[in-house]
């Protein structure tokens, strides 16, 4: 069911999509649906979840650089498959409010990198990091170049792709470019404090 | 037109596209069109390559770092720009093959990369940067930053963002993570590669 609803989402505009049309493709009575799900939404967030939760659960190999190829490797690996690809797909089309595709990429985004950032402390805590580093934009710079491979380059990702991720990552973070600002920090004080960072090589 | 075009493209699938079509969004007379481009792809094609080439000039700023963020900062203005995205957005649609826009994305981001390359030539020539510096590999990792965040976050990349992509390509290619590699040397060469690079930082 979930696997009929990201396709549903693959190739249907999404207003297109309902409940029925779910169900018509995971060849179950609507009913069954509607028994667990009333909306649309609730169908493809659940997918959403679970179709990542599956693919990609929390590393924990025992070293930094081990953690995040472990983790780009997954993401290459979803990524490289066209269910994967057509969630990704979906996240890229829904990706911008007001809309209910939307809010439910923020809500997923949001929960996965939660669940990933004890890569982080724990890489902190191995003093593999400086201790402010920010999980999320670390997080969000070890998964950019795979989903620009797979997403605008138009090749599959492969393990070196992974590998040199989770290298350029650790090296930006290591120089202390992903320090972390608290919530009030405006993209103009953190240009200014990037800007006083020193010359880093 | 050629804005009608990109519209077209952002809005609807792309076997619905016709030159009528983008005439009609236009509000010119499909003659007018015809008179140019006979098919979908020619309309296309020059319409995505005019939309890049008008707002991202190559940059000349007399440092790497300067060349880095002038170049980022306008992939982040454009994928700011509801048009922008959208030229983004057909990539990434259109970014698998085979199919008229796979050919088009491959022919659009060949040239592209060609003509920024001359960064990466200018640097490496003030010693800013390893001799054999990619810079397809390197263009790719500052590029990807800011369209993971337009497209998969889904919020506007700003200069912040751009001037951390710049930082980080650059910490990561003086690392030495962005070597050149042989277009014979398979991915595995280029994990055993990487995995005797010594341990940065």
């Amino acid at each position: 069911m979930h696997e009929a609803a990201l396709v549903e989402l693959a190739t249907r505009p999404y207003d297109a999509i309902s409940v029925e049309t779910i169900a018509r493709r995971a060849g179950v009575h609507r009913a069954t649906l509607y028994r667990r799900w009333s909306t649309v939404e609730g169908v493809v967030a659940a997918a959403l979840g679970e179709a990542a939760q599956d693919r990609i659960p929390v590393p924990d190999e025992g070293s930094l650089e081990a953690d995040l190829v472990a983790l780009a490797g997954a993401l290459a690996r979803t990524l490289s498959d066209p269910l994967g690809l057509g969630v990704m797909r979906v996240m890229v089309l829904g990706g911008r409010g007001p809309g209910p595709l939307y809010a439910l990429g923020q809500q997923f985004w949001r929960g996965r990198v939660e669940g990933m950032s004890v890569i982080v402390r724990r890489a902190v805590d191995r003093s593999e990091l400086p201790v402010r580093t920010d999980a999320r934009v670390l997080l969000g710079a070890l998964a950019a170049p795979i989903c620009y491979q797979a997403l605008v380059v138009g090749r599959d990702p492969d393990a070196g792709d992974a590998l040199l991720a989770a290298r350029a990552t650790i090296v930006a973070a290591q120089a202390g470019l992903f320090a972390e600002h608290g919530p009030a920090a405006s993209s103009e004080q953190r240009e200014r404090e990037l800007q006083n960072t020193p010359e880093p090589g």
